[in-house]
């Protein structure tokens, strides 16, 4: 039986964790401002996919308790400055280990790979509305499409297994070989509509595409991410921006994971969605003042 | 007897006029708001230069009923696309009228210079926290300092009158034989710090200069409208940035005018302190990426 140890047991570790146990998966997950509840109840799963309750393997508040070896561990932190990734994987990773990185932003591997550079390493996305609604609570709005692949290019046996259960599972789960490509071309949207969300004071996608001097920043921003992404060896398809713009108006009004996190007050993704892209640039020699307004804008904050 | 006739009589109108009555001039007012508050118990002036009462010769609500021949009308409106200041004067201008348009921004002039060509147009720009505190009441904080001078340069002996008035008044009140420049100048400071505040959610400017990537987008902002300045024939010195800096960090912390605005939920000045500029440098094929930014995000909120 594939053993998981979810890190990160927040709205997207907890679904996605919580899917794999749906079709026979040993799901232990590690969360520790909820530990009592989910030790107790487990999380309970509004999902557009169909409800469902999951009861962890094991519920852990320390890392050090877990006795196990897992086939997978699946790091779904936000990815924050405070957060270390490496120093929460270290006194879990077992020999045959995979690390599924399932976090937003680019370059955000190197750590991982730096510190544990003979373990599989599995970098994915999600594309899901789902958020944690209260202690032991997820729901799971809308979309859910993942898109996975080894780091840093590639697909292993494991990870096509891997995908396979999230597929049997129900979720959207597609494989890539250029999994840093599809970095990118998520950060697109990302870098633009996250932070433009936040510092129009809670603007939904629909308006900020309704003022002609806002939409031109989006494109921008978006032209800015293009250009970095062909630095770093992958050059995005041409017309990435027009489709992000069409698809986004054809979305239904939405508030971007930035905003959500905003205004509950919790620490924003500045870093990965932002700081990443513009310190490449930086070392590129690449001026990015669309990409740096936003960021200079948004650091204020914290 | 020097007659003065007050067009839009908010904090610094209502201010400005009310220290010239008290030298002598005859000072009526137009305000539309406080009409009937302002006509039955004239305006109580906080000031730190001394508290005062301010009352108009005359308060109207319609332009139309000013019988008199003014020696200036003082524009001290808000620059607003809605609001057409030549359609104002229009029905009060005498053949001797000076116009003095105490407002913010750059190229503020043009519309009135192409209506009214003939006549003695000064451009005036003030550095004063003062806020209408009430129906009535002014509240004048700090600061206070006038610089006016001729449009589009130079300096006549009629604006040396005024300047003097003011001065007899305890206004610091400088003339300059480039008045274009000087908005440039201050323009500096207005099109960082101004839209800064308000996107970064309320920050004063101590708190914008203390993050290191926020104090990196006022410079580059600030040089934006230093290059800008420079191709409009008003080469500002050097230091300027260098020394709008310092100043502001010796400055107690301030939320500026655009953020007291925005959270009164009156009307900013978008258009006067950045799309000027912006459209200044379209016709110039120049790119301003952080001006452009700025400006992108604060007209979704409109």
């Amino acid at each position: 039986m594939t053993k998981i140890l979810v890190i990160g047991a927040g709205a997207i570790g907890g679904f996605y964790g919580a899917k794999l146990s749906q079709v026979g998966a040993e799901v232990s997950i590690f969360c520790r401002s909820d530990f009592e509840v989910v030790k107790k109840s487990g999380i309970a799963i509004k999902s557009c996919f169909g409800d469902f309750h999951f009861t962890p393997k094991k519920t852990l508040c320390d890392l050090h308790d877990y006795e196990d070896e897992a086939d997978f561990i699946l790091v779904a932190t936000k990815v924050l400055p405070e957060i270390s990734v490496t120093d929460l994987i270290a006194p879990v990773l077992a020999k045959n280990s995979s690390i599924i990185l399932l976090q937003n932003g680019i370059h955000i591997e190197k750590n991982v790979v730096n510190a544990f550079p003979n373990h599989h390493l599995i970098s994915g996305i999600a594309f899901a509305c789902v958020s944690r609604e209260g202690s032991g609570i997820i729901n799971h709005q809308d979309y859910g499409r993942l898109i996975i692949g080894d780091f840093p290019k590639g697909v292993s046996q494991k990870t096509i297994e891997l995908a396979e259960m999230w597929k049997k599972s129900g979720v959207p789960c597609e494989v890539s070989e250029n999994i840093q490509m599809e970095r990118w071309k998520k950060l697109v949207w990302n870098a633009a509509f996250n932070p433009i969300s936040v510092l129009t004071h809670g603007a939904t996608t629909d308006k900020i595409l309704s003022s002609k001097a806002t939409k031109n920043l989006v494109k921008n921003v978006m032209q800015e991410v293009c250009i970095l992404a062909e630095i770093d060896g992958f050059k995005l398809p041409k017309d990435v921006i027009e489709k992000n713009l069409e698809a986004t108006l054809k979305m239904k009004p939405y508030k971007t994971s930035m905003l959500l996190d905003f205004e509950a007050k919790r620490k924003m993704e500045i870093e990965a969605i932002l700081g990443n892209a513009i310190n490449f640039a930086k070392r590129k020699s690449v001026a990015t003042p669309y990409l740096s307004s936003l960021y200079g804008l948004l650091t204020c904050y914290q």
